[in-house]
């Protein structure tokens, strides 16, 4: 017996079941895909459906989109979504939303297209519809979009016994719950009790005498960020969400805010390199195109800069040539360190390890950073310049140009997402495009004006 | 009353209660520091200590070590964990780590020096010192250093009435558990219980028959990045660890698995940009010339390569130097081209959506991308040449550098790191430096090599 319990544990979606699924898709073999799919876990079957190619997509779709739940559609990504909503009969679609809580139903809904919208909100309930509706009234990632309204609370009189007799008899209880949240008369939460408190503590403790030490709450109007942040920070489970007035409106649980961490750093790091902030991999070329081409038209006029810088020094240059051969060095080095500094002020930033208490400090600490790694470049770029160009001149000229640059890149690195974040912007946005600009157009003046100096 | 209970929601860290925290410590107000942090959470605390300049740091936790506790330990970055360790009374240690799980004691004890590890395993009861040493006998970064020993366990064949009978009667339980996981008699795990499932049903339900559907264990010897991934795909909020012959022996929480993927995150983004992974806003600029310097002497080399391209072509540039000029401007676009097709993929690698199963469609999906991103770019930079220089010829090679550099750049940004991925190694580990080289290099090769050919 005990190995028929083991057997519920799902199996793993790898490259064989991946190559037996599509062979029975172009088989027809409808039987055969349900047999392959069915144990799987949700996750795992989106993700099947997010990297198969869209036209066996289309036939896996044509053949087994009657079995799609709520689980999987809410695990699906957004950019084919749309696209599996088409495919789901009506009252598949309908049958698999009322299986879900409002979060993921608002969820879904809110990547969809109008009529899609309507096709999805028309299947569910009324009481499901208004919560959704609601929900719907917050602000886009805004806590209110993130909450479920399905509840587990207790009037802060109440006894563990009365808890636990009021479980019982509950008829709708939410999938995944792990506190009670006790409420005064008017449901403004008071405190909450674990689950493992109740279950440990006598029928006739009193939940208000077991709730947990610290306790806290957000509005539903504040950002999701910022609740992830919260859940981060202090290891939350579960967190109430109250209205304006204090109410309890509802619950945000650890899966949701893990979802919008990620969501976080995956954006931090695709805004860092210039990509818009939705590209999927999953994307289809011209997408792909849409996301890129603005960032690499603006890199085109900021490179322009570079030219402009070193059109000035075309005397120069004609005069040396080897000087536009080594010119590169300077400020592709100091690209890579403006993105080295970069990507450290901006994680910090995320994580809030970086605020007003230290941003001085760290911003000494760059400047200083940025001498060093200078003069420990310069010595290595100077002394080949002398070795093999056998000019001492020339050698100076790279390193100093290489200190100069060095420390822009390190300050530019730290004082750029610094700046957009007091002026309210997103500190990874377009940082790296600003900062190789600095660094390209320092590099190129400092090496060339020295070597205008120094060498003609 | 229900004022009472609201006034436990913990307060927060701002730059007011620093700044008063400064104040005190200056005034030697052991008493005034007390009062100021003595409401806050531990992480907040943590912050705070982080967030402080060094001089700061050494006098607040003169005056306030003694009240340093286990929790406030295991918020501490890595960086400070040393110093704070060094300051805090052996009485007050000792009391600090006795309150904290396992796998907590652990975290601790793996950025410490041998004599500070020492200390704190003596501090310990036997019976942890033994589990602490056993966990720490695990490989670094595996499940079984990451997992708690304290279990919430119960035989397949109990009711929910005897499991009730056992957590009412238990001593010792875990501060934080959220399913009984039930055994069979040698120990293997076969499912798990919601704590939400006992309470809501009746007393002589069989626990087997209230499991979970899907169940999940992992070994104590699989890496911690496979533990946290499986917690991110499959919504877990606990999952049982088993050794090599199948018992289990622990269960890691979704707060341990939180912090991995937290940390993978960062790895990713810092490897990306050439920084040490170990790198912290905390650090000094020793250590941050430490973590930076070796990756800028590596990119001084690779850079040099593009020098050596260039010098090549002395004769072309000697010819018009107005191609000095505008080189970069091919080489720096292809750069930010190259970085954005290596964010997403090194994203979706991350998150296991590149996969063997549509490699092939991403890899053709970025030369087609690349090609299009090459055209459009081309056109805008062809032209600009054309209007500016008036030479036709000059426009055309500027285009045709521009897609070649881009193709190579949407191919090399995916390529590079599939192929550190095939080889065993980290993707996000140096392949911002391989893929700008490679932009560079071919950015300057393919400009100046058509300049050659078609203009002089």
């Amino acid at each position: 017996m005990a190995e028929d319990l083991a057997e519920t544990e799902d199996e793993v979606l790898d490259q064989p079941r991946i190559d037996a699924v599509l062979a029975a898709v172009e088989a027809g073999d409808g039987e055969g895909v349900d047999s392959l799919l069915d144990p799987l876990h949700a996750a795992d079957i989106a993700d099947l459906l997010e990297q198969i190619g869209p036209s066996d997509r289309r036939a896996l779709l044509a053949l087994w989109s009657h079995e799609i739940d709520g689980e999987i559609l809410s695990e699906i990504s957004e950019g084919i979504r749309e696209e599996v909503v088409e495919a789901m009969p009506r009252e598949v679609l309908a049958e698999a939303v009322r299986d879900l809580e409002t979060d993921d139903v608002v969820d879904i809904l809110e990547d969809l297209d109008a009529p899609q919208q309507e096709l999805i909100l028309t299947a569910l309930e009324d009481a499901d519809r208004v919560a959704v509706e609601q929900a719907m009234a917050y602000p886009e990632n805004s806590a209110g979009r993130l909450m479920q309204r399905e509840l587990v609370v207790a009037p802060e009189h109440w006894t563990v016994g009365e808890a636990i007799d009021f479980l019982r008899g509950a008829e709708h209880l939410p999938d995944q719950f792990y506190h009670v949240i006790l409420v005064d008369p008017r449901m403004t939460p008071v405190g909450y009790v674990t689950l493992g408190r109740i279950l440990s503590s006598g029928r006739e403790a009193r939940l208000r005498d077991i709730t947990e030490d610290s306790f806290r709450s957000v509005t539903a109007t504040d950002a999701e960020a910022d609740v992830a942040y919260i859940f981060n920070q202090y290891h939350l489970i579960s967190c109430p969400v109250v209205d304006g007035s204090g109410r309890l409106v509802g619950v945000i649980t650890i899966d949701d805010a893990m979802n919008v961490l990620d969501e976080e750093h995956e954006e931090d790091m695709l805004r860092l390199a210039g990509v818009g902030d939705e590209a999927d991999v999953s994307d289809g070329p011209v997408e792909t195109v849409k996301q890129r081409l603005p960032w690499l038209v603006v890199n085109l006029f900021t490179a322009s800069l570079s030219a402009l810088v070193i059109s000035q020094f075309q005397n120069t240059i004609a005069t040396l040539v080897a000087l536009a051969a080594l010119m590169p060095i300077v400020a592709s080095t100091g690209g890579i360190a403006g993105t080295q500094s970069l990507a450290v002020a901006v994680r910090a930033l995320a994580t809030r390890d970086l605020t007003r208490a230290n941003a001085a400090r760290v911003v000494r600490r760059e400047l200083l950073a940025g001498m060093m790694n200078g003069v420990g470049l310069a010595l290595i770029l100077g002394a080949a310049g002398v070795v093999i160009f056998g000019d001492w001149h020339l050698g100076a000229v790279l390193g100093l140009a290489m200190i100069v640059n060095q420390i822009v890149a390190a300050l530019g690195g730290v004082l750029v997402p610094l700046t957009l974040e007091r002026m309210g912007l997103d500190p990874a946005l377009a940082s790296g495009t600003f900062v190789t600009t600095l660094t390209d157009v320092m590099g190129f003046f400092a090496f060339l004006g020295l070597a205008t100096v120094m060498l003609t």
